[in-house]
């Protein structure tokens, strides 16, 4: 017996010596945290998928991608996640939303957009939106995106300041525009106003790590053309991206064609204003020539197909958008009454649903363009893909883990098809943003999420009974 | 002490005195469950929605629905399920699919209809559909099926003696429909093989309270107007239902046109196939005077919007279904690249936005609307609406609690909106079934979950092996 122990004994110690002797834990370098043992899905320029892959982490950005050996004979890491038996991914960006809208979640639906905005949201947000509002939707909003997947966004609302606070102490990655808009909003009464918020606004924010302070004019039919220099000029002082709507609904193309004898895109480049700093959201009405000037001009698109079915605004032409060399990515929009969730895998399976049957074509958009429109192409549509949108050495670590353990995620053929059709946001059980975990098992680690249910539940009553008077 | 300690004893027996002459035991009723506390939404034809309501059930029935208090105060109760902060709705039923595919789930996407078929889907079954395929495919199904609120489920597929067995095994109700197709299939190699397993089986199942056998011959392009007569016979002979796709494609309209001389509704009328034990899925192109007949015959109708968009089939005229009086319910069609899941809430929200985008109008198809089609509506096209859909005395007790507790629930505005575009598959709880309760607090109480998912995986290595060779 005693002598059975002391071989054991032995061959233990000889085993450490020998694993030692490989690979001297000395010579290994130190990472934060690894993630190892899942399938990751790198969206890298090749698209490489690594089965038993690991990605290594230091501060707030990738320092390794591999293969679960190599990166483990790499890296000695202060913290580690089992990721077998999920996906890891870059994590999702939400092209276009208006995030404190989640206090207004489906206020009122299936009426024309007319009716939408005038009899119910501009009277809400007239008589209920307050800092204040704006602080607990973005609360609300951001347990809702982590939730599903989605580790930036970007977002045209007021007091976005108020908005940037939130964002960043939820952890989130955010390119935040304050709106800009020729009549008085709620924190802004005038251009004057609006323009020292917004310069105050994008000072605050410069090299920040998480926020992105952006402006939002809202859109040629609501921004006249000074309005739009002077944004130009107060983006263009701090590099700040603009963030704007354009071609969305067929009335806004005709009322353009008239007043502007131009399409809205040919009228935003004949006064200036398209550049590599311009997020364009939704872009349904252009036609060819339009799509050439949005990309010579480098111009980033975002798609929001729930909204674009909810509101009838139309489709988008997004194969041929791709085909011009536009970045194009996607959006959940405002959820009060235009979605109404900010489930951005939902928008992922919507996306290319929409153009087949617009197409009536199963080809005119496939499973793996539609997860590159949710991560890199995304990435780029924002004008941040050099920090985000793909699992890549010197990136940000922004990245999340897919459960692949409920029913509908088996058997699995191919991942992108899978990931466009059948998984869901419910399935995304950790992220990660700027190598921060902010959610753990779907527990979120950064928020109150007790505390923000029950503000929003006091909201929805607020905003019902603010509309009975 | 002692004294105080009576006081208490008094105080207790004299609120018990005070509750008993109330109220007094004896006269209350007996139920096995009571469901209180929630917002009862009960889809009866007045569509009551009742705040903190109540639900009691005795043996596979609802025997009262009612205010809390009132049902309370009505029965007593061998189980209690407080549903505060939850609603409460009769089960959702998914009209149209094929379980067993769930093995192969996205075999293959975004490739036409007949690629997809000959390439990947006819031989991937002619290599693997058996008995034992088809049960572990209807045990993932099933358990994917209650996790996203469905109770009821119409299915047509090989070996549906053993999809019966297992469907009843789960707890589940399926109007389960064997497929008949003018070629040979895995289960049957001519009709005489076919009448005798389809005889069989409609014998077996006669009377059960969960399964209701049906006969499903595929549709006009692969059965030939024989088949149609010979199924039309046996079924009636066990008063069972007919499952049939109609009107899917265009080419099966042209087809149609072409050798009939009539569209595929028309043609079916013709050969006296049309009746109230029909249930046709898809219905696609189906003009105003296959309307008429369809609404006439009481031929009960399934829309399968992800399907339609996913193969790009068009898009049903649901509208107008509707408005000539057929009973509309819907579907996911199989998970094999049609869809890619089998998740009804996700294609009560896909109803109305298509609806919406298609005509260009958001007043095309509402929230209630979609509602009504995955529950009561849904329950007259598969011709149960006497057993199942709404929640209501006398009714089986079909009940699914949704919680409304998660970041995209909050706030509520309208019951209706938050169902069809905020709420989720996974904020369903607990799903009752015929009395019976199948999932707790996302528990599966009659479905061995984990062995499911690990055969779920070795399928889907033996399918992708099978197409390599």
């Amino acid at each position: 017996m005693k002598s059975r122990l002391l071989y054991v004994c032995a061959v233990l110690v000889g085993a450490g010596a020998f694993a030692g002797f490989a690979i001297p834990q000395e010579k290994k370098e130190h990472a934060d945290l690894v993630i190892a043992g899942g399938t990751v899905v790198t969206m890298d320029a090749d698209r490489h998928i690594l089965e038993d892959g690991a990605v290594a982490i230091k501060g707030d950005q990738v320092v390794g991608v591999g293969k679960r050996a190599e990166i483990e004979a790499k890296y000695t890491a202060a913290a580690h996640i089992d990721a077998h038996g999920h996906l890891v991914l870059p994590g999702f960006i939400n092209g276009h939303t208006h995030v404190p809208m989640t206090l207004l979640r489906g206020l009122k639906n299936d009426v024309t957009l007319d009716v939408w905005l005038k009899n119910y949201i501009f009277p809400a947000e007239a008589k209920n939106v307050t800092e204040e509002f704006v602080r607990w939707g973005t609360r609300l909003a951001a347990a809702e995106m982590i939730r599903s997947g989605v580790t930036t966004f970007a977002d045209m609302y007021y007091f976005e300041d108020a908005i940037a606070e939130e964002t960043k102490a939820a952890g989130m990655r955010g390119i935040l525009g304050e709106s800009w808009l020729d009549f008085p909003v709620p924190d802004n009464k005038n251009e004057a106003e609006a323009t020292a918020y917004t310069e105050k606004f994008l000072k605050r924010w410069q090299g920040d790590p998480l926020i992105h302070a952006a402006v939002a004019p809202h859109s040629i039919y609501l921004c006249s053309q000074k309005t739009l220099h002077d944004v130009q000029t107060l983006a263009q002082k701090y590099h700040a991206p603009i963030l704007i709507h354009v071609a969305e609904i067929k009335k806004e193309l005709d009322d353009s064609l008239a007043q502007n004898q131009a399409t809205p895109v040919q009228y935003l480049n004949r006064i200036g204003f398209l550049g590599p700093d311009v997020v364009a959201a939704h872009c349904i009405w252009v036609d060819a020539t339009d799509r050439k000037l949005l990309a010579e001009k480098g111009v980033g698109c975002v798609h929001n197909p729930s909204s674009n079915m909810m509101l009838a605004s139309g489709v988008a032409p997004v194969p041929e958008e791709r085909a011009a060399g536009i970045a194009v990515g996607l959006g959940t929009d405002g959820p009060a009454g235009s979605n109404n969730d900010l489930d951005l895998m939902e928008e992922i399976d919507l996306a290319t649903k929409l153009q087949k049957i617009n197409k009536m074509d199963p080809r005119a958009l496939g499973a793996k363009s539609v997860v590159e429109m949710a991560t890199i192409a995304g990435a780029t549509a924002v004008h941040l893909e050099k920090e985000i949108g793909s699992l890549e050495t010197g990136k940000k670590a922004d990245i999340i883990l897919i459960n692949l353990g409920e029913p509908n995620a088996l058997p699995m053929y191919d991942v992108y098809s899978q990931l466009a059709y059948a998984l869901k946001a419910n399935d995304v059980d950790t992220v990660i943003i700027g190598g921060r975990v902010v959610m753990r098992d779907r527990k979120l680690l950064t928020l109150r999420e007790t505390e923000i249910l029950a503000k929003a539940r006091e909201y929805g009553k607020r905003v019902t009974a603010s509309l009975e008077h």
